[in-house]
C-alpha cells in the first residue's frame, strides 16, 4: 500500500470517479487491475492513486495532455472502456486537469 | 451514494490522497464527516467524491483558488488539519489542479 509520488507540478491528473453496475462474474476487477498494469507501460505515466469504498475514484497523473489522449486511444483500454460503458457503471465522470502545486508529508506516525 | 456533479470547467480541484494511521477511537471519522458538512457551507464549494480502500483519495471541487485558500485557513479545518498531521495520517499528499475538461455519463446500467 502505498500513495503515487509524483514529480513537481505541473504535470496532469485525469479524475475518474465512478458507481460500479455489479454483476456475478462480470470480470470488472480482473480488467481493472489490467488497466493499471497498461497504463503503467505508457510513455508519459506518472503515477495512480485508486480507491473504491460505494465511489470508486481513480486518479491517474501524466506528464501531458498528448499521453493522455494516447492512453485513451490505447486499443485495449479502448476495449475495457467500452465495456464499462456497457456493463460495469452505472454513472461515471473524467475530468482532465492540470496540477499546479502539490506537496507530500510523511507524518513520522503509523 | 452519488457522484459529485460539478458545472462545465473550468473550476478547480483539490485532490488530497492519505494513508491512516488507525488507532482506536481516535475520532477520525466524526471529523472526516464534519469537515465534508462544513466544506459545503464555504462560499466556492462545488462538490466533493471521497473512498477509502487502503489509499484514501478526496477530490473536493471548488470555483476558484481564493476559495480553496479561505477553507485551508477555516479555524475548524485547521484544528483538523493539525490532528490529521499529528494523529490520523502515516502520509499524505495534496494536489491542486485546475480542471479543464470533463464529462459525465449516465450509462442505463445498473
Amino acid at each position: 500500500m502505498a500513495l503515487a509520488t509524483t514529480p513537481e507540478p505541473p504535470y496532469y491528473a485525469v479524475i475518474f470517479t465512478s458507481l460500479r453496475n455489479v454483476q456475478p462474474d462480470d470480470g470488472y476487477e480482473a480488467t481493472a487491475d489490467r488497466m493499471v498494469e497498461l497504463a503503467r507501460e505508457q510513455p508519459g505515466f506518472l503515477g495512480v492513486d485508486s480507491a473504491r469504498a460505494g465511489v470508486g475514484i481513480t486518479v491517474c497523473y501524466w506528464t501531458d495532455e498528448a499521453s493522455i489522449a494516447a492512453w485513451k486511444a490505447n486499443a485495449e483500454h479502448a476495449l475495457a472502456q467500452q465495456r464499462g460503458q456497457k456493463e460495469w457503471y452505472a454513472r461515471y465522470s473524467l475530468r482532465v486537469a492540470r496540477v499546479e502545486r502539490a506537496y507530500a508529508v510523511d507524518t513520522g506516525n503509523g
